[in-house]
């Protein structure tokens, strides 16, 4: 059984009633989110494209790889090349799909596709409103060291990082 | 301003006017979390100890690494011990962090630190009635794999896992 709570802009909260395999029944508060794509913009096999960009639930400016939520049944693929352009005004050449996580599954279904896009061209970078942000281009090297330094914090950026670092 | 919208057992959300450092101000939704601990427990340098919970959110069971949400004024250290005895039934000879993640940073202030845990000796499993899982030990290595292979998905619990792997 589901209770709606609340239907956002963004999210949704919902009260399920569940009952787990061990057989106890609770109630779970549940974030439903439409899913999102991010992306590791590589400009060369060397060198990242990053952005710094503003969020209020973490008080300020913390580096990320561009991303954007799902727009109603679009392809994850299609939304990761647009929120590419979009943010950071690059039209990739290849996505690759480096993976999918879940960011917390305690509490949200939230997934977020997370792609690798190389062969990039210049396109146009249009912001949203609510989008506050500057771009950086650094070795993937100093990438991978903010992230042990605890520089880069992202879950997403981290994941997708470690991933491309991986591959090499 | 904040407006609350709900106050839950695990969750609040709010809805926050924001004015951004480009001068925007905008509604956000944010879901306020306590924050958590998740350790990377490390049987031998080899060997790591997953476990495969059940998470509705998820649809079923996944694989993650023992973690869970702060008590109220709790230190991340004394959390990640402890959630590692409840539900692998380990105690903990030495913990170190590794980093500090924000989950989802679009909608919530959720952190969770990430421990590693090594030598550790045989405490009791204490499961709380809604966690339903088992335990599995696995070569680092076969975990990375699982990592690629798109088998793990939980987000903390590939960045525990590269970054212990990175250590090597």
């Amino acid at each position: 059984m589901t209770r709606n709570i609340f239907t956002g802009k963004v999210l949704t909260l919902n009260i399920d009633t569940v009952t787990l395999p061990n057989g106890v029944t609770i109630d779970l508060e549940m974030v439903r989110h439409p899913g999102a794509a991010a992306v590791v913009p590589l400009k060369d096999s060397e060198t990242v494209v990053l952005i710094r960009q503003f969020r209020h639930a973490a008080g300020g400016f913390i580096y990320e790889i561009p991303a954007g939520k799902l727009d109603r049944g679009e392809d994850p693929l299609h939304c990761a090349a647009r929120e590419l352009e979009e943010e950071i005004g690059y039209i990739p050449g290849r996505l690759e799909r480096l993976t999918s996580i879940l960011t917390a599954p305690g509490f949200t279904d939230e997934v977020i596709h997370i792609y690798k896009a190389t062969d990039m061209t210049p396109g146009r970078q249009r912001l949203d409103r609510d989008e506050v942000l500057e771009i950086l281009e650094i070795p993937l090297k100093e990438a991978i060291r903010m992230i042990g330094g605890g520089l880069i914090r992202d879950a997403k950026t981290i994941v997708g990082l470690q991933l491309v670092r991986g591959e090499k």
